[in-house]
């Protein structure tokens, strides 16, 4: 055995822990006894200190210094390895420990504080987390930016200089694009009842026509839906409301969009680090464009339409083109998670310049709501009425999730990219769609995007499949061509 | 911290990753993708590789040295540990190794095997398994009874010699019984058709009629039922059928047996060595005394005629009567599982006896088929017709469980001492199973046996529990009584 070989089947154990361990957070949001929470609790720490031990294992380092591959595939595996080994040993023990504590009660404080509608309940507690988390991102910085170690983390490989330069691109054209839309009288809105197993039934329809294998993974419902797992074991939830069948339908398409990403991995890289999706940005790239650019068209509503028509009979809409302007109406509000295609991305700079301050010292937290309103009112031409409406109303802080949220909008940048070259890859994509066959789509995805895994680096990955620069034009140009022909701009 | 207290605390995570483990055997039985079964062995191996390790630490044994707990729960605690650990570093790495290689091969061979009822085709596989796991029994006998090492991991501080007395009584007045009851006339038995849905529904309401806490549980469907977990997260398996309700019926209230004796122990020991059931015979006692000296009694069946009138309507059954003649059938036949009260225990002597010579040494695996037929004819009264209602019906000894088969029976024979105690400490026992209420059973249950979880040893907490030094006499005496009533002996 080589160092390699021994690093690689010592590095295939890890993948598996960590597939344990995430399959136990798929328990814990579907199937779990209420009242086990304390006692998982205590099994995740315990699952997550033996990965935290392998990971930081000096076998590791020993074995990253002695092995020597040729192949592109064993140089990819090294850099992903030498990554993570090198991010988990520059954080003190101590800190980790801190964080996770801290972190845990603040979601707790977060919860309640936004229950009551107070900020100020709340501030102590998001204080204590930006500390620890510039701190942590000190020390992985190493001299460099903190914002961009934490960036790293979920999008690696990128900086949030260049997240910036992006974005300060996109907001101009996108506040223009909102303020145009929402001038223009509302779409119609769903107004009956959807049974919920019917939902079901066609969501279950729908994953199959977006390619997941339900050999491979299962559906069920959770409050917030998510995707979990990779290579043979990759499950999706949705979750359905009686009065907004398209919550399920769409919760369904997304996802079925990050599960076809790790379903569609090459299985060579099966249980190693390039056998998962690159980064967030990147997963969020396969799950918005099957959930938006193909699942929201004008092609692929028409169909779901007739497929609506045969599940519950006559709901209130009188043809396809009232169907695709409800599913892409342009609504004011306040909530991210329930943000449009157009609003969507605004969110998302928001906070990815708020917490990009938060972290270089240059925004203090007892300032954060008076930012947050000044900008919401900015972007979106109205006040925030309430905290849980504004600076409230995301886990993500509470939680230290800072660098996360730039992924959300860079998935839908990557996807317009993706999107751009698809067309051109499948002149008939349209007439396809319109039949709800999304097999063009899917396929071209799968080969160019998800079966390189982590092969590629993730900027890497979408230039190769797209044959450009990433970028936000062809994501600015698809919404402002889909919304003007919409509203009649 | 003392050296107790650390020894408590790495202690503790163990438990957490074994209860982890569990739970991935949960999830492959109940809701796993069918196609994620290779990539599950490696996480189970991956799993399993992990509390090894931690099980056979060489620390472990520092702190058994060191620690010197005044309290009875600590000895009780370090008597666990140390036994547990000096089990895991008897056996070496490399036998280890082989047995798991070859039990895993070995039994998709008698798959193979009874699907083609050719016992030839598996007797290489079992004499290599019997091999292995007669070097493993010499290993952790170290000089002592093979058969009393391998028992010793299912029922601990028991002997392959106390099992046998017990059962050699039992085994003359079970065959005279069991020719008795077969020569009278069979009770009817059930011809309709019964909503699986619905049967589920009444198995939920059977489940909390039993004590089982859904707060901490939950009941799905599994090819072959079972029971999983302890402390806060223990969830049981349930099958259902058209045309046999009583299946699900009684698989429900035998793992709810289980799920009770884990749910009922004292919260102090949780995630500790104490914090789950003692031994697989006392465990049995309590799915066995839920399931037939209560589910099965005249006076509880009384009130589930009436439930299952209420779910079904009339179901072709007269009367109580005729009701409690139905459920306790007794009809001839090959297989265990299947096996009623009087049959079950003759099922298990024979297998005991069996593999026990050969372990032993003083059976061959090339003579085992004619030794089981010989037996089964001896005991039963007609002739074994095809080896798959023979010598290749378990699965056990392909996957080298020898000395389980024997606690099924040892539970069989402390239900019967309980059941003795707890009919006279609740002495209204059937007013309140007739009236659907099995709150003074199973308080019984709970504060005599359950809640001690691993304090005592097997053979003290029946003793503790019934009052009586643990024999079969009880059990016997119940059967004759009640199969004596059925059948008009």
């Amino acid at each position: 055995m080589s160092a390699y070989d021994d690093l690689m089947a010592f590095q295939r154990e890890t993948s598996a822990l960590g597939e344990i361990a995430g399959r136990l957070g798929w328990d814990q949001e579907t199937v779990m006894p209420r009242g086990a929470a304390p006692q998982r609790a205590e099994e995740m720490a315990a699952i997550e200190a033996v990965l935290h031990a392998r990971r930081s294992d000096p076998r590791v380092a020993e074995w990253l210094d002695a092995a020597d591959p040729q192949d592109a595939v064993g140089q990819a595996q090294l850099r992903e390895i030498r990554r993570s080994y090198e991010r988990t040993v520059k954080v003190p023990a101590d800190l980790a420990t801190a964080i996770a504590r801290v972190t845990s009660a603040a979601q707790g404080t977060w919860a309640q504080a936004r229950a009551d509608e107070d900020v100020a309940a709340f501030l102590p507690a998001l204080s204590e987390v930006v500390a620890l988390k510039r701190e942590e991102g000190a020390a992985l910085a190493q001299g460099g930016d903190i914002y961009d170690a934490m960036v790293e983390d979920y999008e690696p490989y990128t900086t949030g200089s260049q997240i910036a330069e992006i974005f300060d691109h996109m907001r101009p054209r996108l506040v223009a694009l909102r303020a145009a839309v929402l001038d223009k009288p509302a779409s119609a809105e769903l107004t009956g009842r959807f049974d919920e197993l019917v939902q079901m039934g066609l969501s279950q329809k729908l994953a199959v026509t977006f390619g997941y294998d339900l050999n491979t993974g299962r559906i069920d419902k959770a409050v917030h839906p998510f995707s979990s797992g990779s290579g043979q074991d990759v499950r999706i939830t949705t979750r359905t409301t009686e009065i907004d069948p398209f919550n399920c339908f769409y919760s369904t398409i997304h996802e079925v969009g990050h599960a076809a990403y790790e379903q569609g991995i090459d299985p060579a890289y099966a249980l190693s680090p390039l056998g998962r999706g690159v980064s967030m940005g990147v997963h969020e790239s396969q799950s918005r464009i099957y959930e938006n650019q193909l699942g929201r068209s004008r092609s692929f509503t028409g169909w779901l339409f007739g497929q609506m028509k045969d599940a519950f009979g006559d709901f209130g809409i009188a043809d396809e083109d009232a169907f695709y302007a409800t599913v892409n109406g342009v609504h004011n509000g306040y909530i991210r998670t329930e943000a449009d295609e157009v609003q969507y991305n605004l969110h998302i700079m928001l906070r990815f310049d708020l917490e990009r301050a938060l972290m270089a010292g240059d925004l203090q937290v007892g300032d954060l709501e008076t930012a947050w309103n000044d900008r919401f009112k900015a972007d979106f031409g109205y006040a925030v009425d309430k905290p849980s409406n504004g600076c409230l109303q995301d886990v993500h802080w509470s939680v230290g999730l800072f660098g996360y949220f730039p992924t959300y909008s860079l998935g839908n940048v990557y996807a317009g990219c993706l999107y751009q070259a698809l067309r051109t890859a499948v002149p008939d994509l349209d007439t396809q769609l319109a039949n709800g066959d999304t097999s063009g789509a899917t396929t071209w995805l799968r080969e160019n995007v998800q079966q390189h895994g982590g092969f590629y680096t993730p900027r890497e990955t979408i230039q190769r499949a797209s044959g450009i620069e990433p970028g936000p034009d062809p994501l600015l140009g698809y919404l402002e061509q889909k919304f003007g022909a919409l509203f009649d701009l």
